[in-house]
């Protein structure tokens, strides 16, 4: 049983042109290695300009050049590699915002695609619209990975407390979140959304954003986190490039349950949640 | 269609003594509606202290002399009152921690008792079994006031994201919590939790608290708030008695819900919440 684990996010600052995205991203993960971490965590659409109208100019089949380099780099480095997300094209030509996840083997063991789309219209602020060019997935995705099991959401799920709780359910140990707030809800949101998920599901939550490049027309938060099961930010960033490093201690998930009931409290003959995992529902 | 409303929450210093809570409440009351409230908000146990050994002694069955009180507050007064929560014992001899609401004709409106019973344990902060003299109820309440719907939860039923999103999807614009939160789990969790609540469920969230009582036992955290459905807090107290007035605009509920799509955009194809209201699950 694996207890400590050490994550690195790699708050990138994402640029329009895709090969500086992967030398970036391949540089950080190193840095990560070196530094000794046994689950890098790259932030949402890490490979290009987060802007709807582009989505279809930057997406990928699977398998295709990102998700190459993904697979070996998580060989090469030996690490469990959170890709993030990028621009996933499927068999038909729709498109989705989708995380794939590869073991210290370069083996795919999970991919996620987002469920749901960043639409959003605060006039005079930030107004957003993923479902012009994307299509949704309808999946919840938790990942083992070796002991360690973890909830994988990209960016807007995390507002559905839904997905946080059924990974819960599931036995995530940790929730994973490539994700890009903006500078409006940022400040008002992202914090109390990260702490929240932690503290509901007495788990441990990684938030990785994009650091904020002024020039690009999205203006990421940044600000990833790593946040304990009471609720506690361990590690916080600023807006800038950076790698966050934490060391976690997986059975704090067990001692905190134990302590406050939550998770064990729930009254099931009162309310239940149905989910769709796996294509059961 | 109301639209503004007027809530005022009494952060009550209760003491041992019955008598002294009634009369303190009822001059709080009338504090109140001189200022103009239309919702009254008592906190939790607001007529007995916070000891689960003395939960029996304390517990009165319905009608009783406390709910007589409050009805007969109510419709003096010409105001929706929520009693915080009592001891209730039914026809057989069982204790709930329950809280009565009645409306300006001094009827009773709707009932909750306490679904998640407070049993913590963190050595050296603080032990707490509710559960050692308290039966839990089994049903999601939602109430309805004139045009206004709120839904009612005591305590640890916040800590419970199922519960916020049922009164949500029933229709509620407010979550109306009465609640004593201690100086372990109060400053760590209070602010957090009624916040999350507000943001994720785009309601108001009005948090009724005891004010901190040294002499007593368990100290109560205090510092009642009521939050708007964007996660400000309009208004705070401290741990002091004191009344907090706060005039709500019910139609930031939908304006939020429109500019931020989160009710609108759960995905119920791919989850959904099954829960008891009025003994239908």
């Amino acid at each position: 049983m694996i207890e400590k684990i050490r994550v690195a996010i790699c708050q990138m600052k994402v640029v329009d042109d895709k090969n500086t995205n992967l030398k970036k991203a391949e540089e950080m993960i190193k840095e990560s290695v070196q530094q000794g971490a046994d689950i890098v965590v790259l932030p949402e659409v890490f490979n290009a300009p987060y802007q709807v109208s582009l989505f279809p100019v930057y997406a990928e089949s699977y398998p295709g050049p990102t998700t190459d380099f993904l697979a070996k780099s998580a060989q090469a480095n030996g690490i469990c590699l959170v890709g993030g997300s990028i621009l996933e094209r499927d068999e038909e030509g729709k498109i989705y915002n989708s995380s794939f996840v590869f073991d210290d083997k370069g083996s795919l063991i999970g991919k996620h695609r987002k469920i749901h789309l960043f639409n959003i219209d605060i006039p005079g602020a930030i107004s957003f619209k993923e479902s012009s060019t994307l299509c949704e997935g309808n999946i919840i995705t938790v990942i083992k990975y070796k002991s360690i099991s973890f909830g994988l959401m990209i960016c807007f799920d995390c507002r559905f407390p839904e997905l946080a709780r059924a990974a819960a359910l599931e036995g995530a140990q940790m929730l994973i979140i490539p994700a890009a707030f903006n500078t409006t809800t940022g400040p008002a949101h992202w914090e109390l959304l990260m702490r929240s998920r932690a503290v509901d599901n007495q788990l441990f939550v990684i938030a990785a954003s994009p650091a904020r490049n002024i020039e690009a027309r999205y203006h990421a938060w940044g600000h990833s986190m790593v946040v304990d099961p009471w609720g506690r930010i361990i590690q916080e960033a600023d807006e800038t490039e950076q790698i966050l490093y934490s060391e976690l201690d997986l059975s704090i998930v067990d001692t905190t349950r134990k302590k406050l009931p939550l998770i064990n409290g729930r009254r099931s003959d009162v309310y239940e949640l149905l989910y769709n995992k796996n294509g059961n529902y």
